[in-house]
């Protein structure tokens, strides 16, 4: 939470950190949006152990600045046309105005860097400012930095709108069983009320235009994977097929707060009218690894052996999975879950391979998804909530939806 | 354009280029999207000078993979459960597994950084390699970097995704001026139907409707910002404020395809039911500027004398500019355009300081957005268009939507 960013700052010894906020990609930075309370503007964080975040703005974006609540400093305080006059292009006269800028403010010691950057300009710049403030050590942390350390645990203003991101994205899965469920069958093809084939793409445009409506965005797009593409994890779905009838679909939503806030994780696996045995009996498997994982959920555990779990359940059943068999393309494949919030895949794991030590602690959003996945067979199966551990260690299902295989259509 | 990449690393004596595509942003990262064909997927493309590029990708996505039609390089060919055995964490082990890669694919010599990343883990790994690989250059381009040179100038295909996007942006600016003519007059508020005013908020869900039926999405936000709001070029709007008679309304849309495609940039500035006479006045200066602008375009021709023009024209009628007054908050106060494509700002722009020396370039697609701010008057203006030069020099508007300033309205 934003309250443990001066401990964590202490416990990695760290005296200032530098949190980037590039122009035009504010939506897409989860660092910087953590600091900057929802308001898109070009800018730098900066903050020193103890003191109050400040963020860097230009003048134009004051308002935006002001509506941030950081302690407010104006990047004009830096004459760029003055120093324009020594430097002879813009990169060492943009590397000049930091220099300054830098000095000016006192950051000096263990600095960390956050945010999401161009890689080559950020590389430069840093490099360059390296040599010439010999008083800072720049300190890019690779894991568990500090951001996401703190970003890990939700307070109880972002569990809320968690919550509601949660709710919506349920009432767009809602819409898209109601339109399925409204069609009928022609053959093995869905149809509409005038007969004609729905689609992938329809479909796609129906969340699409819910999710906007009720303010969510879906800047990674949505797996809507009928048949073998629901064998393939990430497969998005082909938007020109036409839905059939007792197909497995994999239906796996992960929209945000439009603007760049919180995500929601969930998915669902639906078969129209009917389901064959085959399939019905891997979804079984997939809600009963679900289920077992969802009731032994412990605050403070270890999240290893839930992965463990899983893969000794589906082997039981028959199933290939990651735990014996590296490389793996078919059976469960995958880890079971991921932190998320200001991103869908924060750093927080079920681990499918190297184990990082990571707890399930109070205030950790995560998803739990196994699946099982068959391509050669032609179909797929996942399931998946978003859970929340609250403060007091028990355990909070954010996706009210229900887990059930076949959408009954009408007769034809 | 792409067929320019190999002769652009050749005058940048670039033997190689990494594209770095991280996990979770993939729509926000328009270098890998350049190479990905749409695709969202995990990686990194790979190019060798003269050499077709290669994306190295993980198993679970290798649909993805080959559907971006890059030479396909899977992760899994070096074995990190292997390397983790002898490398103790997650970094060395990250760290070792690309050092590995890197010397087998044969990468060596001036290496560019390009692609949208995480500052610490990227800065960490790229030091790493580069002590550990002495047989490679990194090299960092703070601006007018290789991609962001190919990108300027779009190809044939490229246009005609950016002319459908301007025509679906323009639909979705059609439906925001039909349902404020649908409104009526109640004193000084526009109310709906059934008497009930018509805020911003409600004005923005329809945008965020329209666009994603039509397959934008617009992850940076709209701005629909009115009265003193308007006269803040970036300030987005209050959602809760309810739309006024005679105030001035800044509509500035900027969507992309769903995604991460090709953006499209139009701003038209509004006054419901009637303009007051300094408005029209402004509105008038700022629709002769950019009239005088867009009758001038060259190709060939540098961008700085653009914008002087505009300071000119402006100051002739009586404005502060940012010509002469720096820094500067009422009048015009910004540059005159930019170039866009999968970024809604690119690295191309009329210059309101440092010349840099840009050129309108056949290819090139760029915004041309002139106007005027008095937050303290309580309004400003700005009309923008996005325009296209054409490989045989002539100029294409892209924006096909009249500009005009009052929207009327019916009496109560």
């Amino acid at each position: 939470m934003k309250h443990d960013i001066d401990r964590l700052m202490a416990e990695r010894n760290l005296d200032w950190i530098i949190v980037e906020g590039p122009d035009g990609f504010a939506g897409a930075n989860p660092d910087y949006a953590y600091f900057t309370n929802g308001q898109h503007l070009t800018g730098t964080v900066l903050k020193q152990r103890g003191e109050p975040a400040m963020i860097v703005y230009r003048a134009m974006e004051r308002q935006q600045a002001a509506d941030t609540s950081l302690v407010l400093v104006p990047r004009e305080r830096w004459n760029m046309r003055e120093i324009r006059k020594q430097f002879p292009d813009n990169f060492s006269s943009e590397v000049e105005l930091l220099r300054r800028m830098y000095s000016e403010l006192g950051i000096r010691g263990r600095v960390g860097l956050y945010g999401t950057v161009k890689a080559g300009p950020h590389f430069a710049v840093t490099i360059a400012l390296g040599q010439q403030l010999p008083g800072i050590e720049f300190v890019a942390e690779f894991e568990n930095d500090l951001l996401s350390a703190a970003r890990l645990t939700k307070d109880a203003d972002e569990i809320e709108r968690m919550r509601e991101v949660g709710r919506k994205t349920c009432a767009v899965v809602q819409a898209v069983v109601d339109m399925i469920s409204a069609g009928h069958a022609d053959g093995d093809t869905l149809v509409d009320t005038i007969g004609q084939p729905i689609t992938i793409g329809d479909i796609r445009q129906l969340i699409n235009r819910e999710s906007a409506t009720l303010g969510l965005e879906t800047p990674e797009g949505t797996i809507f994977a009928q048949g073998r593409d629901a064998g393939m994890p990430h497969s998005q779905g082909d938007d020109a097929a036409a839905l059939k009838l007792g197909q497995a679909i994999v239906f796996d939503i992960f929209p945000r707060e439009a603007g760049g806030g919180y995500y929601h994780d969930m998915t669902r696996t639906f078969a129209i009218g009917y389901a064959p045995p085959e399939l019905q009996r891997a979804y079984d498997d997939v809600l009963g690894a679900f289920s077992q994982v969802v009731d032994e959920l412990e605050s403070g555990a270890p999240t290893k052996p839930y992965q463990d779990l899983v893969c000794s359940y589906f082997e039981a059943r028959g199933h290939p999975t990651i735990g014996s068999t590296f490389p793996i393309e078919e059976g469960y494949i995958h880890g079971l879950g991921h932190g998320l919030g200001l991103e869908i895949h924060e750093d927080f794991g079920f681990p499918s391979q190297q184990d990082r030590g990571d707890v399930i602690v109070p205030g950790a959003v995560f998803s739990v998804e196994p699946g099982l996945y068959y391509p050669s067979k032609g179909y797929g199966v996942r399931l998946e909530d978003t859970l929340y551990c609250a403060p007091d260690g028990e355990f909070e299902n954010l996706t009210p939806f229900p887990k059930q295989l076949v959408i009954p259509i009408r007769e034809a």
